[in-house]
């Protein structure tokens, strides 16, 4: 295999993870150079990365190939821009925006380049969803007639983060919409959302949310049913079901270890979920970094998740915050 | 003990149930007569209870103490003034009527009366349920945020029942919205739903649905989807969780076993869901009837079930359909 | 069905679990005379049931058809003689006794009287043992290769209880050595003991043991482990596994509700097994009345459990024991 | 962190795994030689790594720090004695040898030398083991009363490796007694083994056989039972239980998903447990690795599993292997 030369730009905590994941599990990729506008030196001298401040020491780079984005969500757009201007390819967190035209500019960029771009949907690289994906697409559950999306997060992210993360219908929400599409084939037609601050009634003042609901009509007439929340206290509760003409076919939640013991006074006590995305994704980021790394190294494979599928997921997000907005129902051609 | 003489109004299905249940559950309780308008002899022979198609000898009959009715739903209106005019107690099978101004109609005759009155609401008799409310009401889950609830037919009922029957939305959807009210203490505020034949596309003509999911938005702000269907053909899958502030607690399905095999090439197997109402819910139904009958023994208890329930379940029904029809969330104090 | 008249000589705490399933499960069995050295009063009027201490009455009373022995059972065999000798039917509670000989005698009594006559091994009742029982004698598992039973009580039953318990081989364990051939079909042909006082080492001087693990030998070539034990303090841990040619099938423990919930800081709990054996064995003891009631109602069926099946229970409890007192492999026929 | 040069002598199934886990999960190690009698040049070329048949170019390489061992067992304890002799590392594949006095001979080479020596019972550091013992170290159990312990592989492995496994008390039952002493903290002080060719009666003309059951009492008087198969064809069944004075504590098996679904007529499946040993202990092996590292790079550090616990797991075995050809319980000071 040949060596795959990579930078980054942006490296708060998801940047972090994705560097280490890739030198721990992927001997033939180097990180070259890593650029943030806040450079962490002690985490880069751990690590033995060189890191920048400054961009264009990255995108003159000749060596590096291929570019992880993971600044801030409100970065993306321009970053993609600029990335794809010197031609090397990208791989972008999501969300790429909060709104569909700057996507849509994004996508165009990366079309115009003529670059490999991927999104970064790490669910859908999970070994469970993933494999309810293909069962689904080889029939074994038959026509769908119901999904259910579970996806709880085990803490309040906080003040700092909410007002940067577009919201939790962005943040959030938007992996469920992109599940929904992802796991069944189908589109999104139409949303009703109710949601509300039910855990943290302080943060109602931000204009965001902490508790949503939606109940989603998909193309082929499947129901879908999506219940995302900020604060367990009991882990990342991640779960999905489909309920369809053969079966009904579900995940459960994974803990740390698959021990039980039988407490007196208390119970059957089992593992609760794994607490938070990292520990919860972990293979399945590594996973998505192989997908990535399969993609730049073969010309014919397609983006394991391009930037239609991106923009698809976020129109159902705008669609949902409308209909929780307006009080009605929305159909998600409305806010294309 | 002193013995209890009722008789049954409407000896099918379910009338057949509370009877046999009665016979083998409760000694003291005699069946002094059962009426119906094609009287089933054989069976009448086989349990030894006299059967007559004569209603009034039942309404005449001094030793009966209360009533069962189970005849179809169109008649439950009629049969309920006829027995409360006799001063008779009353037992009466779920749905009331498929009408608010009914039921009222019919909850102002049993006041008037001053007859004890108790609707058939069997799931909240079942161990589980009942346990989860008494958990929920002691504060064992905090405030709730999201409640979800699954209620899913094994095969569908056919043409002829559903004719009958009020239409799904009255016939089954009712018991998941009786089952939110019931566990939370809370009411249903607002409702939103999809629906569609999905299963069974040629009873669309019918103008009845197979698959409904709805979004409801309770008085305290919980949040809460219910997905309901006719057909499984893996049996009656029955479950309901509920999240909040100090976690999550969930009921399972229950097999006819709690045996489970691993079977080469095959998998894990444990036993599907038990099949149909009757299975699943027969220790509910006679938990529903001992309660009855504490009830008539106790001057001093109030209704398991009142009228009142009955009624405020049937119009978040009326929402839903109507919510259904007219593609837009539906107040319940619309329908009121 | 005509009503089936029955007698109980001995009325502790199995004695009234009998009687009171009776009257709240079989409308068709009368209690006709309870007999016990020291009448409980009060029990016998809150179920209004005629009691005794004059056996003489009981075994006088013509009306009397059968008779239920739960007395202690060092008195089961001169009772069982007693009563076979005034032509009346018999279940009796196990063991039997604790040697051999007696039972011997029993069995040569009963059939001298030409009685039907049937043993207590209520979990053979049990719904998920007999419907495992039913799987293997089908095939479904195929040849037995290794048979695993769990058998732990929840409290220690108490120095009393042990002094006149026949031991804990005899008492409790015989359970598990019933059950390894009932399960299999096969007899139990070679065993080997270890055992110990483990939770309650001051026990040690009665001579008795509170854990048991035995390694059995049966019939053909089939490999089975028990272990056995008095106090859990988590409830009553139950639970059996054969694993064969063609899979692994086992039960798992059963809890008063099906709910879980995932607590913060705890984990995902859900209920312990149930309590003790009253409990977690309720149904089978009703459907250990059936089965008497209908040999007892049917001249063509054979005795569910026999007394040749009793004393091939307690003849694998002998060698157990032997093989503990004496630290080595016994073969059941040494102790025959 | 500083290179790690290593080499490896025998390359075969279990070689390989080692050498592919090192490539892909530790980018500090550095695979220097391969040494086979046998040499697989295109794996070798595929992961790009030196390979001979001249096990002298392996000792003489003085880069070379530390040497895995995993050549067949019969070689073991010769390897170990050479590897020894130049001053390298050695982590050495189960069982050093099928005979007591050869493994002393190897711990005293070892110790002679003065080198660092870990043996490779890689069941140790599997996430949920390790947790076990861990918990059972703390206290969480109380005081173990009784250890269960289920190892049971999916296919047999043929006639040509049973014939130089040193038989299944060698090769595979080693592991159960390596755990009943790692997870209690106690010695294995008497067996009694139950053994037959159950599932390939074809084999028994080998000697050996293919399903062991042992009954051990560990020095605290912990009793402990061990099933062992070769057999299951429904995957690799491994689990442990610990039922101790504060509750039971157990595993259970780990599929490749966690998914279930509920298919009409069939039940509720979820995943059989792994296939086979490679899949089961993937991170286990992982792990096993990481400590070797650890523990080269750290000089303070005492082995994970020296030649002394090996010593004591075939000692268990010898005496296990003794019980069932003699049918008498054996004590293992009788075999040291």
């Amino acid at each position: 295999m040949k060596e795959m030369i990579l930078g980054v730009i942006g490296c708060g905590r998801i940047g972090q993870m994705h560097v280490e994941n890739l030198i721990k599990c992927f001997p033939n990729v180097r990180i070259r150079l890593v650029c943030d506008t806040a450079p962490d030196l002690e985490w880069a001298l751990k690590w033995k990365i060189p890191i920048t401040d400054n961009l264009d020491q990255l995108l003159d780079c000749k060596e590096i190939e291929a570019v992880l984005i993971a600044a801030p969500s409100t970065y993306h757009i321009d970053l993609i821009k600029r990335v794809a201007a010197v031609g090397k390819h990208i791989f972008c967190e999501k969300p790429l925006a909060f709104d569909l035209d700057s996507i849509q500019e994004a996508v165009e960029a990366v079309e115009t380049a003529g670059i490999k771009f991927q999104v970064g949907f790490n669910r859908r690289f999970d070994n469970d969803y993933k494999s309810i994906r293909d069962r689904v697409a080889a029939g074994v559950v038959g026509k769908p007639y119901v999904v259910k999306i579970t996806n709880r997060g085990p803490v309040h992210p906080g003040l700092d983060f909410i007002t940067n993360s577009g919201g939790m219908f962005m943040d959030k929400a938007v992996h469920d919409f992109d599940m929904a599409q992802y796991v069944t084939g189908q589109k999104v037609v139409e949303v009703f959302t109710h949601a509300g601050c039910l855990s943290n009634p302080e943060f109602a003042e931000t204009g965001d949310v902490d508790t949503i609901m939606t109940s989603l009509r998909l193309s082929d007439g499947t129901l879908c049913n999506t219940d995302c929340a900020r604060v367990t206290n009991y882990g990342y509760d991640q779960r999905l079901e489909i309920f369809g003409e053969k079966g009904m076919i579900k995940t459960r939640n994974i803990g740390e270890t698959n021990i039980t013991m039988n407490v007196p006074g208390v119970g059957l006590v089992a593992d609760n979920p794994k607490w938070g995305f990292a520990e919860r994704y972990f293979d399945a980021f590594v996973e998505q970094m192989k997908a990535f790394i399969a993609y730049l190294s073969n010309d014919d494979m397609k983006s394991p998740v391009d930037g239609y599928a991106a923009k698809s997921a976020v129109a159902v997000a705008v669609a949902a915050r409308k209909s929780f907005q307006e009080k009605r129902s929305v159909k998600v051609s409305e806010v294309l």
